[in-house]
């Protein structure tokens, strides 16, 4: 989302909805209201750690991923970790570059996530879908379940990748489908076994390096390179292993600044004569706007962008065209 | 030119151009080309009298105007105290706002001019045109004059003001027809026995305020408010006094974003991406612009412009509206 975020300030480090507290420090909000501070984890990679910790002052577990790995050894080695400390533990992952509205509904779902997971289950929230997007990825759910403390708690039928438009419609049409937003609840025990039948060596991997920190980097670089969902989520919800409750919460994971001008509206500042759109400044100056439609204007304190709504999945081509132009500064 | 120039901070002040000169600086330095800076004078408004003071160190003589009241006062105070010190001058008077390239060209007009203006006639130059704008006044040429010093000068039939788009294309297609550019050279003596025969309270008004400055705020006000054009260049031209000779250099008022973009270009660091248009930053960050045509993007340090060439004149709007808004700080 450039220039809000950078190659070195991603999205979740920054205050992308103008609310005051950065993505991830949102995601911390909402989950300190579920348990308590030094129960909070956080994965990141060595680009990050300084900022997460600045942000993040009463963090006390942060994992540094030495390089990309993908999700699995992320969550994988959180996993290990913890279950080293407490082998009872469930585990929630949520990303940190989500925007959640709705307190009280992603509690009572992360509360009925933990009930099926405590069953022995892996279980995921399903953000019940407000249109048929073809931005996400979708849960098919089936059977209800009958564990107590989850009374809306389906069984997995299957993922699926993002369909297409009519696809979708299909989707929303049924009412058996919700979106994939990468929210696992799982027993730790139950994670690492799933993982050390399906990706063996990954689980010897990350289970080395939560014992002993020392062979994190040279393990790290071996670990297969794997999503959550390949590695384990869709396996498991072809042998029933795998729950669904729905997320009745607001939430967007603001892929692009359409979703953003949905979320955040613009600058109450802004002239629009002729002309309407989104248009933010992060350094409280003034845009006017005269002439267009449907426009996107972004300032921040080095640069200005602007796009379209329609165009607005293009804008990903500036990093890299200023990449070309050895403006790397500005990535 | 929002956000460029402000009212306090007018186009004539500002390096619009990105030359590295303001425009009255520019204006300066061709003039010193021609005439040396001791006899150089500047009539400016209140407000801005400290900022021409700072922008043209060598200034020696600056007539600051207590109030407003259009051309024919301004000038006809710069006339009559120009007079006093010396009664055979000859003077010129042209706007600081105006970008002129071809000095050349523009030497050879004023040597011209000033040739016509020994003889009596009170000179112009008019802009030889480059299309049939509707933005300009036009100046109707007649016949040959055979003055020494001036080859190219000619009697002046008419000024008319702006034409609609087929009289301006007749007016083209004529041949005979110039742009004003409201650069007037005539002696001292000349212009002041005219004013004292069409306008003569406004001529006692200027000679008793260039003989005793102690009058100026007492006199200014009571001035007719009236433009050089109309009280004295019109009436003359009907009787035979006024002279053209043809101004061939490259002129522009830039009265909009459109003018601009063709004088200036883009800067160069903007990043285009299936777009394309004008795109000028006044505090070197980067503009990208994905997805929109002939569009015109100016960033300030406390602002952003968005329009399209289309729409440039609309930009007027702007101030009016931040006025309306109660931010005063912007117009």
């Amino acid at each position: 989302m450039w220039p809000l975020s950078r190659r070195a300030h991603p999205k979740f480090l920054i205050d992308i909805d103008g609310s005051g507290r950065t993505l991830v420090q949102q995601t911390w909000d909402r989950l300190c209201h579920l348990i308590p501070p030094e129960r909070i984890w956080v994965v990141t990679g060595a680009a990050h750690a300084e900022a997460i910790a600045e942000q993040l002052p009463d963090l006390q577990h942060l994992l540094v991923e030495p390089s990309p790995r993908d999700s699995m050894p992320a969550v994988g080695w959180a996993a290990a970790a913890i279950h080293a400390l407490d082998p009872e533990a469930i585990i929630g992952s949520f990303a940190a570059d989500h925007v959640i509205a709705g307190a009280a509904a992603f509690a009572d779902a992360v509360h009925q996530a933990v009930a099926l997971a405590d069953s022995g289950l892996v279980a995921t929230i399903g953000i019940t879908p407000t249109e048929p997007s073809t931005a996400f990825g979708y849960i098919e759910s089936g059977e209800m379940l009958s564990v107590p403390g989850s009374p809306d708690g389906r069984a997995i039928t299957t993922f699926v990748e993002k369909p297409d438009a009519a696809t979708a419609r299909h989707y929303i049409d049924s009412g058996q489908f919700s979106w994939n937003a990468g929210m696992f609840v799982t027993r730790t025990e139950v994670l690492l076994s799933h993982l050390a039948r399906l990706q063996p060596a990954l689980h010897d991997g990350v289970v080395t390096i939560a014992a002993d920190p020392s062979t994190l980097d040279a393990l790290w670089p071996t670990l297969t390179r794997i999503a959550i969902d390949h590695a384990i989520a869709e396996p498991i919800a072809l042998e029933g292993g795998m729950a669904v409750v729905p997320g009745t919460f607001s939430w967007d994971d603001i892929g692009d600044f359409a979703a953003l001008a949905t979320l955040r509206g613009s600058d109450e500042s802004t002239i629009w004569i002729d002309a309407d759109g989104f248009a933010a400044a992060t350094d409280d100056t003034t845009i006017a706007v005269v002439g267009l439609h449907d426009v996107v204007v972004i300032r921040t304190p080095d640069a200005v962008l602007v796009t379209t709504r329609e165009h607005a999945q293009r804008v990903k081509e500036v990093p890299a065209a200023l990449q070309a132009a050895d403006r790397t500064d500005l990535v």
